[in-house]
């Protein structure tokens, strides 16, 4: 997979493409990462890429030329990259690489979404910073704008990192044990059970006895029943979609009446 | 203002805390920002800072110890971290520092969480990688356990450069413009209206023309129908708690209806 990002800071990147899972999915040539800094794209003399908003306003906007232009140059040509929305699709092979917007009016990121941009052979991540986009960007160049969350951010590199993280771990290869990628939380639908590790008493904190049972029926009970009930009350949201039994649900449905009601004894007194 | 961040991957920090915004409170002194690798904590000879889990299973899980260490040894005393949740809160100055778990089964962070974490002097996050935590980190040592959404990273260490960015902008002096942290997207509960920047005319897509008509209600006017309007057809769930007038309930309701329509004659073609 190739990934390049445009970007006015490139240094921003370096740590972060080199370290860790990123860096050594570029060490087996599994994924190719580069950040451009689009200003070398500004076709003007003083190499500025944002302008002032028309019909007034605080703030400046990212000008359109420069954007297209460094994308254009990316894909080698100066093809028209409006035409394949209004086409059928192409086989993948000729299917023309997303252009993907960091943005805050975007669609949410997603896992599903991660999963789906890890079949792509190319994305193009274009990361404005404070300013707006001039929405001729958003209207004729790129194919996705998505946001990582409901929070505000000096500029789209951060959630450009996050969304590259989230996608290379998924490409085959990459994670040492290639079931590691699958078993996280949010694939079984629940979060996960409470982890201990050696000493079994730390400053008098004991771990809990079924865990050092040896008896493996019990230990995968009580791992499925904590991860219910920590999802029971950190994250009700996300039972409606979590595939539970009959009686995983009936067993879920007794302990939210139970704590409801110690919430209510609480209460009283 | 104090950060400090607990990681196995201080160099993924490098790029980040030193560019743009972030590097210029720091430059201004208006925050300190420091990655501390816990390895140094581990108290044993091979640096080992995790463990396989009690009760079996794949992964690892970081052990509490160094955890412990290197935040005590943050705060330049071993206090007893666990004490403070039992009592009253204490007076701002001798409050203890908050010390936020990265975790995919945290809090989901939000703008709201953001202005709560700029109002503290101090905060210590604790970055993860691949592997769980030891429960007892959880139980009595952290303050707050955030995610910044539901896709599944390799660490913590991103989803910490979001937090701190989100948080360290809203500090006074941070942003130039004192009004800007406060004009964004989530602040006034719509997304933001299109913007255009020269030129006018680009490749044949030119700039609406109200917004070249310099009559500023006009396009006040626009604006505030773009941002509803973008805002229904891409986040409707935001609507119900955007602050608007009755006359724009109804102007939204109709385009709704509108909209609706459009797609049921669409339809039958």
């Amino acid at each position: 997979m190739q990934i390049d990002v445009l970007t006015l800071f490139p240094e921003m990147f370096d740590g972060v493409f080199g370290a860790s899972i990123l860096g050594k999915a570029r060490d087996k040539g599994i994924v190719s990462l580069q950040a451009v800094n689009f200003r070398a794209y500004s076709g003007n003399k003083h190499n500025t890429v944002d302008d002032y908003p028309y019909g007034g306003g605080g703030g400046m906007v990212l000008k359109a030329e420069p954007v297209f232009a460094a994308v254009e140059d990316l894909l080698g040509a100066s093809a028209n990259l409006a035409l394949p929305k209004a086409e059928a699709t192409p086989p993948a092979a000729a299917r023309p690489p997303r252009v993907i917007l960091m943005c805050p009016q975007g669609q949410p990121f997603t896992q599903a979404k991660a999963e789906e941009l890890a079949q792509e052979d190319r994305l193009i991540f274009i990361c404005g910073h404070y300013e707006g986009y001039d929405e001729r960007i958003r209207e004729h160049l790129v194919t996705d704008e998505l946001s990582i969350g409901d929070y505000v951010l000096t500029g789209g590199e951060l959630p450009a990192m996050v969304m590259i993280d989230s996608i290379v771990r998924l490409l085959p290869g990459v994670l040492g044990n290639e079931s590691s990628a699958v078993t996280d939380s949010y694939s079984t639908g629940l979060l996960e059970y409470p982890h201990y590790t050696r000493p079994a008493s730390f400053r008098g904190w004991e771990v809990p006895k079924v865990l050092l049972s040896g008896h493996h029926s019990r230990i995968d009970q009580w791992r499925r029943e904590q991860s219910m009930l920590r999802t029971l009350r950190r994250r009700p949201d996300l039972l409606g979609e979590a595939p539970l039994s009959d009686k995983e649900r009936r067993w879920l449905e007794q302990r939210r009446l139970e704590e409801q009601q110690g919430a209510a004894d609480h209460g009283k007194k």
